[in-house]
Formats: C-alpha cells, sequence, structure tokens
C-alpha cells in the first residue's frame, strides 16, 4: 500500500425524509441560492420538499444548470450570488448541478477571472461559499468529494477542477427521489459508477486488500442491482444500495493508497466536449478499449477482476481477460448504454480530433503508468469504433 | 437500508514517515499533552520520532495510561492537563491510550464531576480540548471513531462513552509502528477487529449491500492477514493491510443504515472489569457463544457469513451455520486468542458476578432486538465455560 493522507467531513443524510434535514443543516439568518437543472424536481416535487423545509429562509432560484454545465450558464449563477449576496450554495440535483454549485460556490468570491479556477486545476482557490446538496441522481459521487467537471461551450473544453474548499457540507441521499428517473439516466448513472470503481482498481497490483475488497463489493453491487432498477424503478432497497454504493465509488477512500488510471475519464471528457455525448456513453466507450490496449500492463489486476467480479476461474489467462471485458461491455449495454463510437453515428473522424484536445490541453501522459500518449488515444479510439 | 446520518472529520495520515506529519497537524504556539502507556514506544523509537516532529512545540508526557485505563489514572492526566493549561492532546498508543486521551481532553474543560461524562454515555460533553492520535496498535479503531471505554478500577466498572467532540482531529497510521508488538497483541487486535465487524454484520438482513460487502471484505483480510503477522510480525504489507482493516471495522462506516448488535462486548466488559481478561479475550469467549444462542435470530446473516467468509455452501443450514461459528472459534484460537471460560481459570461462578453487574448498569436488553436478558446472558456464558 502506498502512503496517503485522507480526510472527508462531508455530513451525509440518508434515506426517505431526510430533506427536512435542510432545516438543522442551513441557518436560519441565510441566503441560499437554489440551483437546479432542467426542473424535473419541479415534477416530482422533490422542490416542493426542499422549499418546505427552508421555510422562512431567503432563498433564491436559479434553474438551467445543464448535463455537463457550462461556465457560461454558471457565470449567470455567480453574478445572481454576488447581486443577491447569496451565503449559502444548495444544489438540488444529480452531479451536473453539484458540480456546478461547486464552481458557482468558488467563483463568487474568486478576485480575479473565474477561468483561471478550471485552469488551474482548483490550485488557486483559496475559499468558496459553503454548499450543500441534495442528490436526486446516483452516478457521479459529487455529493461527496472534492471534485467539478467544467465544459466550457464556446470552446468545447471539458475540464476538471479540485479544491477541498467546495467539499459539500453535508449531502442528502433520498432514493426515493431517483424513482422518476429517465432509464437513460439510471443506466448512465450505474455505468458512470462502475467506471468510477474501475478507474481505482483495474491498475496494478499494490496489496491494497481494503481498497481492492471494498471496490469489488460495489462493483458486485452495480451488478446486481443496476438491472433491477431498470426493471423495477420503485424499489426503493434498490435504488438505496445503488446511491450508497454510487457515492462510495468516488468519496476518496477506494483512492486510498492504490495507483488510479483515469484514462477512460480523460479521452471520454474530450468526446463529450466536441460531440455532446452523454459522459456514461462515453465511458462505456472508452472503457472496453483502453483494457484492451493496456491488457498486458493490467494483466494482474484484470486476472483479479475477472475472478472476483465475474467468477471467471476456468480457462488460461488471456481467455478469461478477453471474457471479463466482453462480460463488462454486455452489461453496460444491459443497462442500455451503447459502447460502440458507431452506435452514437461517430466514425473514424473523431480520433484526431480527440487527439488534439488532448494535446490541447497537455493530457499526454495518462493512465496509472502516466504513459497513455496521444498516440495510445489514437490506438484506443480505434479500438472502439 | 435504515435511515442513517454519518460524518467523520478525522483527518489521516497513513504510511512509513507520517510521524513527521504531526509538524502540520499541532498549532506551532500549542501547549501539548503527550499521553502515553507502558513505555514500549519509548523502546522502539516512536516517542523519539514525536518528540522529532515536535521540536519547538511545548510538551508535556503523561505516561502510564494501562490496558482498560482506569479513570483514577486519567484524573492524575486530567489534574496535569489543567494545571500546565494543556491546549492539545496526543495519544501515543493504541486504543486504551486513545480512549484514555479522549476522557482527558473532554474532562479537562468539564464543570462537574468527569465521572458523570461515563455515567451518561457522553451525553453531557460539550467541549473537548482537541486531540489527535499516533497510532501504535491495529484494533480498536478508536483513532477514527468518537467512542471511548474507561474502566473505573474501585468498583470495578468498564463502561463507553461518545461524544463528536471527541473525534480525533488527525490520525498518524505507521504501520510499521506495530512491527515490535508482542504475538499476544497482535492475536488480540485481530480478533478485536473481526467482533468489531460482525456485531455490525451478523444480525438481521436489511439488504444493504455496501455495509454487507465491506464487512465481508474486512474478515477476509483479517483471515488472509492475521496468522501472517504472526507468522513475520515484520511484514510491512500485511501489517498495513491489518491496520487499515482495523480502522475501517469502527469507524461508523459499517453501521450506516444496519442494526446493530454489541451484546457480545457488554458481556465481555463486565468479565474484563471483574477479572482483568484482555478485551479481546472476552470477545473470543463470548462470540461463538452468543451465536450458539441466538442462532435461529441470526440464521439468514449467519449463513450469509457461512458462505462469503468461509466459503460454506454445501450441507444443510444447522451444519453450515455450525461450521461457521467452529471455524470462527479455531481462528481464534490460531491468532493465539483462547475462546473458554476454562481456559483462564473461571468457571460458572463468573456467571452470577457477571449477571449482576449487567443489571446494575442497566444493560439487560441487549442484541439488535433488545432481547437479550441477563438470564440469556447466564445461557451464553454456560455456552462458554
Amino acid at each position: 500500500m502506498k502512503n496517503f493522507s485522507y480526510r472527508n467531513a462531508t455530513q451525509i443524510h440518508f434515506g426517505q425524509g431526510q430533506i427536512a434535514k435542510l432545516r438543522d443543516e442551513i441557518p436560519a439568518d441565510a441566503r441560499v441560492l437554489i440551483a437546479y437543472g432542467g426542473g424535473s424536481i419541479k415534477r416530482n416535487g422533490v422542490l416542493a420538499q426542499v422549499h418546505a423545509a427552508l421555510e422562512g429562509i431567503t432563498s433564491f432560484e436559479f434553474a438551467g444548470i445543464e448535463p455537463n454545465p457550462h461556465f457560461e450558464t454558471l457565470m449567470d449563477a455567480v453574478a445572481l450570488t454576488r447581486r443577491e449576496k447569496i451565503t449559502f450554495i444548495l444544489a438540488v440535483g444529480g452531479g451536473s448541478v453539484i458540480d456546478g454549485a461547486k464552481f458557482i460556490a468558488a467563483a463568487a468570491v474568486y478576485r480575479n477571472d473565474p477561468w483561471e479556477i478550471i485552469q488551474t486545476y482548483g490550485a488557486k482557490v483559496t475559499q468558496a461559499l459553503p454548499l450543500g446538496s441534495v442528490l436526486t441522481l446516483a452516478a457521479t459521487g459529487s455529493e461527496m468529494n472534492n471534485g467539478s467537471v467544467i465544459t466550457r461551450a464556446a470552446t468545447q473544453d471539458k475540464l476538471f477542477f479540485h479544491s477541498d474548499h467546495v467539499y459539500p457540507k453535508f449531502s442528502i441521499l433520498d432514493p426515493s427521489t431517483t424513482y422518476s428517473l429517465p432509464a437513460r439516466q439510471t443506466g448512465n448513472g450505474v455505468v458512470d459508477s462502475f467506471v468510477h470503481v474501475v478507474e481505482q482498481y483495474v491498475t496494478y497490483p499494490v496489496n491494497a486488500k481494503v481498497q481492492d475488497r471494498f471496490a469489488e463489493g460495489l462493483l458486485l453491487n452495480l451488478l446486481e442491482d443496476g438491472p433491477k432498477a431498470l426493471a423495477k424503478p420503485e424499489d426503493y432497497a434498490v435504488r438505496a444500495n445503488l446511491m450508497w454504493t454510487a457515492t462510495m465509488a468516488l468519496n476518496g477512500l477506494l483512492s486510498t493508497g492504490v495507483p488510479a488510471d483515469w484514462a477512460t475519464h480523460m479521452i471520454g471528457q474530450e468526446i463529450t466536449g466536441l460531440y455532446g455525448l452523454d459522459h456514461a456513453q462515453t465511458l462505456a466507450i472508452v472503457q472496453p478499449a483502453v483494457w484492451m490496449h493496456t491488457r498486458e500492463a493490467k494483466k494482474a489486476k484484470l486476472l483479479q477482476y475477472a475472478e472476483r467480479v465475474w467468477d471467471l476461474v476456468d480457462g488460461d489467462d488471456d481467455t478469461r481477460i478477453t471474457t471479463a471485458i466482453e462480460k463488462t461491455r454486455q452489461f453496460f449495454e444491459a443497462m442500455g448504454v451503447k459502447t460502440r463510437l458507431s452506435d452514437y453515428g461517430l466514425d473514424a473522424a473523431v480520433i484526431p480530433a480527440v487527439v488534439a484536445k488532448l494535446e490541447q490541453h497537455g493530457h499526454v501522459r495518462l493512465g496509472e503508468h502516466a504513459n497513455i500518449t496521444p498516440a495510445d488515444a489514437a490506438s484506443i479510439l480505434a479500438l472502439a469504433l
């Protein structure tokens, strides 16, 4: 195991009815910005629950944070935040809304051009308004981590920043808020969580048993309960397991003391930036191809993954690895997420465009060995056509 | 899954050489009380590392915190803390030292008789001095939780208190500090961690998959690496896995959203209070007997435990449960911890004495169903003779 430092102070309130806890978490004299997305929280009653919990507290609404939230949109929210002297940001939605809220919280009190926050990957963030979240989609883990992914629409740049100043103070996870999700978002969320886990697990062995077994447990949960959520969307136990699994998949615990890959995310991010595919769609396309390309370097962990997650113990090493990759692909497809560029009407023209973006962003040495070059990315994408 | 709230803000620094981080964690103008036990930290160089890291910071030492730390001893430390206007408590040791430091931190600023802290299970604690720890024994999880167990030697009372005010601000976990432990303490630590996990896992099913799989993973780690630590005490990877496993076993994560038992701990605590057995010895005695007594109520989870931890899939339900209990007992014995009262020279006279203490402490409805009465405890102890 490698040395590590770990701390995660986000307060979690988990379960049906927990939205009422907003009352205890937000100061009575706060001026709250309720940030949300496309309005599904109006239809399913979540926004009404939020307002009921905040009765008597001054609040403003900012709607319209899109998936892969746009810098341009968020800057409107920053202006509102400054104008109305907001003191607390409350994200109500999925990962995109929470990511957006993190940017708003940091940018509202940033002295220079807030694009710097993203250009410097968060290194220049020294303060942020306090923020909290009411999660309505199990997927990104943003509700319990310090990361945020923001897209500049004008330049098709999708980039991330991290800062300990943007950890949510609290997150409320009520699984019943996810009953009304479209199947596409449920499936995307499961794929996103799955890839978060394997990015931190399918690397090379460092004899980190807690982290490995936690990762394997989360993957098994997704395999078992992902299909159930599609089949029976209002099964509370299933939604609860998916929600807590997704949070644990990216709250920092799995990455303690182990190497991490993230090549799939880095390459996928460029595809979303350029072509607007859902985040999870790009992961489902790129992940199997990354494994095909790096199967020798990842051999030991791919074999462990094959055995412990897919129960593959017969046959030679190569066969088990190939089967594990194929089963992963089939699982993504079963969750309704296609795994080939061609499924989305894209062809080999994608390759030079993505390579150019990776180079432009300086993402030229990816993966746990920092040896995935843009040329490798081209080979990976060729395997994903 | 049941509703829950969860937050754990302890900063962890894990790995060889991390004791140097004390410098960053303790304010330069602090007045530090270094609290420790019997002096092994002098022999193995840990205390010297602590002093090197604290160079230039005012510090005092309080030595002699015993296993199952005594209220009477700790009150001497409280007096020193008040007299020297200590502003930070640094525990250097295992769970007993950290538990003791938690009491010192709370008692030093408590206005009434500090025994009230324990009598009220921590409910009256409204503040505490900040504390941190340098852990030298993988066992209790005290380094990342808000609990503490204190013994009043005069009355043989061993009781616990909880308060969010006594979470360590940080804990430094350097696995190499555990190389020099006597085999007895290594074995005890593994048994203690194991029982912490099963107290939160072998109850009744609530379809909490994250919690179940995390628990099963930690148990498998202990089965694999516990014997290795006895065979080869200076294997860093093994010590690291045991240390992180023990921390995860009782940092609040496993108990989110699930029922918990703790009958074994409550009964075991009285045995330590009365007869001075090591904490882990009492757990190894009581746990198999609790399972024999409650095997019908715990049937579903005992079968899951038998299958996922011991790979028992053949034979009827009763046989698998009996085998799983027997294998657990054998594992404790293999870790050098005997599992019968008679192994420690105790006999049936223990039974009325423990029952009387349970009644005196009001612990008359134990277990996840709150239906283990003192009469049940007597039956359990009769199974452990």
